[in-house]
């Protein structure tokens, strides 16, 4: 690959730590399927951070799996979940829900998060038995588009929900972003105790693969491997997966790689700024998305890769620039650069 | 964990050589979704390997998933799949396949192996539009309970599938194994020319995790990853099963682990034979199934962990040791030497 | 069509009775989609012969849809359904049960019941996460072979249920033929205190087309119109069901029809058995099935329509000979002079 | 019911020569599941209609069953169907297509119809295996919303259909409606040459109940009674829709109810435009959708029952009226009366 990719959070393989973890314990005998010490010991931690002893943590390969199976889990054949038109499941996931056999109700949403009224909209509208019923709602932190959730906002989400008997089901493939986004006022707790269920993503912050679900509330967690396993999402070699959890909370891992993603982004945001683009949402992630002159846009391709979102107008468009922990600061630089000359 | 562990193939990490590839590439940036230069030259490898250029080769996390997308994708909706009732499908995945909405047509099976006259009975059996209608037949070699097909079972089986219009697809979670038999007489690239579509086990030869779907027939290749991405095995970083199967076929790695682990079967097989015992099968590949007096088990089981697989009779067992790349050798000599000991 | 047919108990339309409701009906006005009057009169008919005010009564319009539905409705995704092997839903369902997502576990039935031993053996085999987890109990009443339960075997089922937390639910396609069985010795009423549910079948005993799903355990009525609608079993004119059962079940008709049919099958066996001739099964509803040498098989389908049901030995086989209200003693009475005259 | 309904176009039973031709043939012994006699010439006349002896017909229950049955039979699992979000499909069959695994792709639509600009946003939107692929199109003709399409229109989205690969759909629950539209340009024939399948609505327009699916294109044909019998749609007395049909197009009946239907909402939209009111839509069909101030709904609702469709402002609302082959001309001369009276 000649030119530098901010096209995604993946483009990279895993922390180095990660890579230790996996050769320092690979010769050890354990057990299959997730039942290993160390898929036990990455639980403790993160229940220990959760301060929730009760949760049950469940690691699987990637985040389509987790949603589907999550989603899958809580709803009844007849009822749906609610989501932005802009969430993973609802327009990146090639039918995934629905191949579980459920519909998504989908919200337009210009910033991707989902507010009480959108919600209270969908549960509104479907009144009787030749309609679904909505059961859960679906949002994601940090969204698909870039943006953080307020703690004031996942608050009333999470009222709203359990007085309207919904279950509220939280993507966190970027959740490292998100928590260590300079807009976030919510530890990693708060945002547990205020969901059902959530999934802690790490394939996007510097572990090889895999994710961890995590479920709060007593009535998801009954037989929930039967889930994992029928669809085939319970690994032979489940340890895997738990080592990297392991090391990524053992310490401050998680969240260092978080922040080190945010601060690439916050200066490839702060230096665009300040060369006169405006951007789509507010950046406040490791997700961007300036708008340039497509003429820049041309330019810029020449020399780094990343995604063209969206049409603005006839001469200008959104680009997607996504940053990680594996982010090169001198590629961050010349792209600043690149921008700064033209401009 | 104190004693050692007979139970399966995959107690252990990966080979260290994969360890090593995984660390050598990992700050390379690489397209996401499979579409990484490892990906294309690992599905090189084996295509030249299979001497079928045109083969397709999707790389995946696990076994159970392997065979639903690949039985769903290939099945209409009232179409069903025919397999040993010691079939992997059969008992031991939850459900998956009926969870895709199909139904598996189970015919019992003493030796794990499919015959042409189990097939024809189930084809001929099922009639009209009130019953399912077989449209593929599913088999694994090695089998379940560590059997291996000959080239001459396998063709009448291949033949049988194109005359009846039955796709044939093969489990081959421990193909390295069964290739590797002293009971086996043909060659991957032979197998892969008698089948529709099979998967190439990673996990259970030297993989950190990963298996390789090979489809042969061009009416099964179109629009394949669309079911990879809806049923959640399109991994963001596929770079991390691609460099695995890179490594495992770029020379003869692959085969090399399978024999070793026959190997140690094999010793452990004609020790226990000579000390007078019999077998639920025949020992031909790193599963076998010795016949021990209850008493016999008992005392193994203080030293070393296994499967009791079935009851045999009121005072004797059958059990289940798998060996694997990893076993080690002084090991499988205590285990030899506690059996000799007591006999 | 030449011939008389002993194929099955839906070869004419509706009892006289029924048709007239029908027509008398016809013009008012009333509610769609099972919330009409006559519904609401059935299922009250019903309710009071079952001494059972609170059960949920639902109307649709076939057998393989009830069975679908309640199936579906009850077990979870990684739940199984537990049947005989010669159970509708096994063999004659075309994957319907599948289709929703749900294995059935089968065993193997001579009489076409199942046995406690046999469900016990199904719950004892399934032990964890890695296969399907049974949920629930399929019976038929009659069975798909003609036999009829005893009060003594359906209360064993029923208690083991109970105590292994599995839900037990009666296909009652031809209800009306077991209750009104010389073999039978429990009421209506009795059967319906032994299940969870089940359903009453109309089509096979004197209506146009329809079945009446009885729920009476309370967990499992819950938006139970969700799922008809959503498996297209909520007709508009749901009225034409209700008319329908509230005909049959305002007075004895519906036990009337079911003793008429099994008149009919008794004079048929009785005669049979006098000629000298075996039954596949005992006799004891309106489904026989005697055994006869292949010439008489040929002799008499020259004048009757019947289904060769299985071969016995090379010269004779067992075939099924169906009765019902609608059946004609002149008829029967040719049969029987057939048989007779030649043996 | 003391208040006259003009809630829907299925508050009656049958046409009496529905009722008639049921009794006449009732005692007549005939094949299962729909290979009667009937049904076999019912299909004749559908087919000599259509002016295609190819054409594959068959009968089912309801609308919802004929939706989710050709939907699912069509489309591969990572398929996707578009519709107007005011479809069916989309909005009030609970979920039944997504039941079966697939996503409905909705566009948003002031007049019910579809246009080739919509389904086109919707393929070029969706371009590669992270997003579902639309494999069909479904309208409704009429709509949902009381209007019908227009030959132009028709042609339009069938030729861009061809061209795209798509299979398009027409729902035809109230084609008898549209076909004697006052709006409508094409016959029966014209309709089904643009369509690659379709069913005719019997359930609204003179039968007690049934529809009958039409499949026009070769491809969808193969094994579709295994569908309808997976589906619990192959009714054990297929006869009773078959009969039905036979009864509907043996001459010009299925068009002299949609007319008269046609008719009863003419007079009615008539007068109530002279009276001073507008539409929601432009009535075309037997429904049509009026807009009242509140008080006026108020006042007929005391002696009309109707839907209350949606709210157009804080004074007024649109409400849905529904004609019928049944409908009583003095209760439409009663509603106008009451109507002209208060303004």
């Amino acid at each position: 690959m000649a030119k530098y990719s901010f096209k995604n959070d993946y483009s990279e393989g895993a922390h180095p730590r990660i890579l230790e973890a996996l050769s320092k314990t690979n010769l050890a005998q354990e057990a299959g399927y997730g039942e290993d010490s160390y898929c036990t010991k990455a639980a403790a931690l993160i229940k220990k951070r959760l301060k929730n002893p009760k949760a049950d943590i469940h690691f699987l390969s990637g985040g389509t799996q987790a949603n589907l199976i999550v989603i899958s889990s809580i709803l009844k054949p007849y009822e749906s979940v609610i989501a932005a038109d802009t969430g993973h499941i609802a327009v990146h996931e090639a039918g995934a829900i629905e191949a579980t056999g459920h519909k998504i109700n989908t919200v337009p949403s210009k910033d991707g998060k989902l507010a009480v009224k959108d919600i209270k909209g969908v549960v509104d509208f479907h009144s009787d038995e030749h309609m679904v019923k909505p059961g859960m709602v679906f949002i994601s932190n940090s969204t698909e588009i870039g943006t953080v959730y307020k703690k004031k906002e996942l608050k009333a989400i999470s009222e709203f929900c359990t007085k309207n008997k919904l279950y509220l089901y939280l993507d966190g493939a970027r959740l490292a972003s998100a928590l260590t986004s300079k807009s976030n006022d919510m530890t990693l707790q708060e945002i547990s105790s205020l969901v059902d269920t959530f999934y802690i993503g790490g394939t996007k912050n510097g572990a090889l693969l895999g994710e961890a679900i995590v479920i709060n509330n007593d009535c998801l967690k009954e037989n929930f491997r039967f889930h994992l396993k029928q669809k085939g999402a319970l690994l032979a070699k489940g340890r895997v997966i738990g080592i990297q959890f392991m090391e990524l909370f053992k310490d401050e891992l998680y969240f260092d790689l978080g922040t080190r993603a945010n601060k690439m982004a916050e200066k490839l945001a702060k230096n665009i700024k300040a060369a006169g683009y405006k951007f789509l949402t507010r950046p406040q992630s490791n997700q961007i998305f300036p708008i340039f002159p497509n003429k820049m846009i041309e330019r810029l391709n020449k020399k780094f890769e990343f995604y063209v979102w969206c049409k603005i107008d006839e001469r200008s468009s959104a680009i997607r620039l996504v940053t990680s922990w594996a982010t090169d600061e001198r590629s961050v630089d010349r792209f600043i650069g690149e921008v700064s000359k033209h401009s």
